[in-house]
């Protein structure tokens, strides 16, 4: 691996930790700079979705709940302007009115890098 | 696109296209060739498994089965000697002694290819 493929590597593992933090912080708008134009969501049981949905989803859902993830990247490979990364998460919800729950699971996921740009997630299965 | 990755798109496509003709057959020989050694399956609610994985779940499970799978390719990109593909697919299950059930969904996939080899898949998140 030369320089340049960990500098990818390390950006990469640092959009997954900025990824999990924000969502603890209900920040939508940290996560939405490290999503590219042409994302999609792939989760079991709905059609692939975009950034609108996701938004709305996050808006409408998400922000109303205390939500902490424990994100823990188990590899990641680079391969020009496209890079893979399998991920473990472990996400500790609260409902405004509700028990705490724990989901844990992995994401399998790809991230493209435009011209001139900085890595983003494009591509995202998620399986938690 | 040059004629080397129009090349491996398309070997990419008939591997996914020999696959889910070769589970329709039951024949897990013809399935373990377009195997990576270091292949793992990432589905919801257990920890990513392997080849031998696999194999005992065909033999036990699948095998018993009639089962007709139909895979769209959705998108393919290749740089290096890794790939990644989108596929849709639909399996229809007929248990021996059950109704038949269809089931839709998509899979995120990382093919590899290792020096002197062909395509193999690599990484496998089944959303199905």
């Amino acid at each position: 691996m030369n320089a340049d493929q960990k500098d990818d590597e390390q950006e990469i593992r640092e959009l997954v930790a900025t990824w999990a933090r924000a969502s603890g912080a209900g920040d939508l708008a940290a996560i939405e700079t490290l999503m590219d134009d042409d994302i999609l969501f792939m989760t079991a049981g709905n059609e692939p979705f975009g950034r609108d949905a996701f938004h709305q989803h996050f808006e409408n859902n998400v922000k109303q709940m205390q939500i902490h993830v424990r994100a823990e990247v188990r590899e990641v490979e680079v391969r020009e302007d496209l890079a893979f990364a399998r991920t473990w998460l472990e996400v500790r919800i609260t409902p405004p009115k509700g028990e705490p729950m724990t989901r844990t699971g992995y994401t399998l996921s790809i991230y493209r890098r435009r011209p001139g740009g900085r890595w983003k997630l494009w591509r995202d299965a998620n399986l938690v």
